[in-house]
């Protein structure tokens, strides 16, 4: 959130929230919208203790109240761009959960803008795919794949749907971020207009665009394993963890001496730290404990190590003994380096590892039959189409894999689309998803 | 926010966040709770297109569900202190609403926690409702009186609440933050139980405490005035705006020159500092426009200004000219410490300015008359009482004003209550409020 948050001010947008409660007539007022969100409404009928006059719905995304407003407050061109985020709750419906992936309520930001021009809302809403992109990469160490959705998988209001698509450690795909050129269709059905430079009222080019509580369920299923978490330091709440170790009472005090300064020495770096000094648990429940918790680095510190004037280092990313390190020094600027070192490498190993793990499980098809066999092994498959939007509802039914974009980074030459042989001018990935 | 979650990080406390939609029949669980909040609820009633056979009601707070998850989480004397916070919105059904005061939905944080002895429990509510008078005094230059509610002013469910009170620009008072000893209210509606040491089954000792949006009304309401809002600069999103003046063509190259550099200087040194360059807009028409939003300075630099390497820097809490210093240097040193000087100064200036304002709206009443001239003239009345909850219900009846807090700060000596003459051991503090 605070990354996020510093991104979307240095690209121009302002925080402002909306009421979650939207009147039903709202909803009603783009057709696509409507159809795609009615089955997943939660309603409101009921008021302080009175039964209400117009039902509520329960916020499942805010175009249409954004679009309220933002009709009272445009009237020139003098007042476009408009650029806002919220962050917020939604509710969706959902039958069957999962946690963090599918639920029925859910934290998120949600970006809506309003431009002059077409052209200016293709570019916002491509910049806010880029820096989704950016974000997954170099905080969350998860590679994902940016490209657009397919007609089918179009947001239910949208012109056009820019996604982020991650790999998870089960080889399915999330869809872990979108933005939304909605072209006129939303400042249409709320006549949402301004005043040109030439005096001719137009409809706005609006934008939206959201990351959600989703992608925390990504992080985990990208980098967890049997243990536990595995959370990239970059946005791991806590970095380094230091469990002391005593044993007879004498020891205790030379022992929290040497832990105090050494978490010190790491707060004072600018290094996210927490001390573990409760008597209630043992050390190895801590270890444990903290392991489960994904923290990157586990510092032990026991007798021997005050006396030799060292720590003990432990890899959450590395198991077992060859991710100990043994009499790193206590002395300030080197166990600082050392620490800040071991956690950038920790941050790109965790990157590189998501990579090969990708790239290893994407498959190159030509045809629909050799679709059908990477799907059926679990893997992505990637090939040229521009078949039928009935073609690719028959992927999914036969397949339950559906496209998951067509990526900006294409393979260049001439295409042939694996399911119809006519030319293709991109290539899509197919996937199951979550 | 950002202050607030770091204060309450350093005090001990995790963010959570629990789901918005409580079973009605938790709600039901607490006698005074559901009493106090059944006749604001927001009920939905269907969801996924169907009747749902129990009602969900939207959170109006969340002590009933984190009961109910505090059960499943806390065993055992280990299992404690158990301290979390959750920023969420919260939906009460108020018939009349005022921005930011009184609203359907709001945004707040509420912590909420779980001790082993009333005394530590205690403690807790004490230590928040005291980092939210800091942050009033500090931060939002609102000169709180921290005090205790009476007991027809507690919470629904709490044994105490302690509250901080705040004296608006028109003398009416706003509750502006709270904190509850809720006693074992809740845990024992919940069977929220541990093992102390023991092996005795026990109920928990719980708080909550609480601040919303309404401090953003407080603040707006303290500080400003006519011609809009007037923030004070330490929680300011813009600290210091700079509008560029220029006329002819060439004037503009070396006005933007310096502006940028300005600009740069300011940024660097961590001023939260905006340029509005657009020319759809006259510099006239943006001084308004920044007064109104409240930018606690703003510079502004024409060619003449570049000529003489200096800048004029205007106040927004000093109106005219003198708020008006011309020819502050633009060497960035000088400019730097200038300018955080200023800031510093206006910080000061608006808490002393409220500070002086409350002292001289509040006085000692010695009789029930005197307390309803001073009511009648607006202003808050203090003076002794130990009278019944009837009589507190008589004087809000005849007078509006209810008991605000018996405040920590008291007189010395004996007292005796202005409503009974019995003996009493406090003074409180009526006033009319939002």
């Amino acid at each position: 959130m605070d990354y996020l948050n510093v991104k979307f001010k240095e690209t121009g947008h302002s925080n402002m929230y909306f009421p979650q409660f939207i009147p039903y007539s709202f909803i009603e007022k783009e057709a696509s919208h409507v159809q795609g969100f009615s089955p997943e409404l939660a309603v409101v009928t009921i008021g302080g203790g009175k039964e209400l006059e117009e039902k509520l719905v329960v916020r499942p995304t805010s175009e249409t109240i954004v679009n309220h407003m933002f009709t009272k407050w445009i009237q020139s061109y003098r007042d476009l761009p408009l650029m806002i985020n919220q962050w917020a709750n939604v509710t969706r419906w959902e039958m069957r959960t999962k946690p963090f992936i599918r639920t029925l309520e859910f934290l998120w930001q949600e970006g809506h803008t309003a431009h002059a021009t077409l052209e200016e809302a293709e570019k916002e809403a491509m910049q806010m795919i880029d820096v989704y992109t950016k974000f997954a990469y170099e905080q969350a160490a998860i590679p994902v794949i940016p490209g657009r959705k397919s007609r089918v998988e179009t947001f239910a209001g949208a012109d056009r749907t820019y996604t982020i698509e991650a790999m998870m450690g089960d080889k399915k795909a999330l869809q872990a971020g979108t933005s939304h050129n909605l072209g006129q269709n939303f400042s249409r059905a709320f006549e949402t207009q301004f005043m040109d430079e030439n005096g001719q009222l137009e409809h706005v080019w609006q934008t939206s665009w959201a990351i959600s509580t989703r992608f925390v369920g990504g992080i985990i299923m990208t980098h967890g394993d049997d243990a536990g978490l595995m959370l990239p330091p970059r946005i791991a709440p806590i970095q380094v963890v230091i469990v002391p170790i005593w044993k007879k009472g004498d020891e205790k005090g030379v022992v929290m001496e040497a832990v105090a300064s050494v978490q010190n020495t790491l707060k004072e770096a600018g290094i996210r730290v927490k001390m573990d000094d409760s008597e209630l648990r043992t050390p190895g429940w801590k270890f444990n404990f903290y392991e489960m918790k994904g923290v990157p680095i586990r510092i032990e510190l026991g007798p021997r190590d005050v006396k030799n004037r060292s720590v003990v280092l432990c890899r959450r990313d590395v198991p077992g003994k060859q991710g100990k390190e043994f009499g790193i020094s206590m002395e300030p600027s080197i166990l600082v380096d050392h620490i800040k070192g071991r956690l950038e490498e920790i941050q790109a190993s965790l990157l590189q590892k998501a990579i090969t793990f990708r790239d290893s499980n994407i498959v190159d098809v030509n045809s629909y039959g050799e679709l059908k066999e990477v799907i059926s092994e679990g893997k992505w498959a990637r090939g040229p189409w521009s078949a039928s939007d009935a073609d690719e509802l028959k992927v999914k039914e036969e397949t339950s894999a559906t496209i998951r974009c067509f990526p900006f980074d294409q393979p260049e030459g001439a295409k042939k689309c694996f399911m119809t042989g006519n030319p293709a001018d991109e290539v899509a990935i197919f996937a199951k998803s979550y």
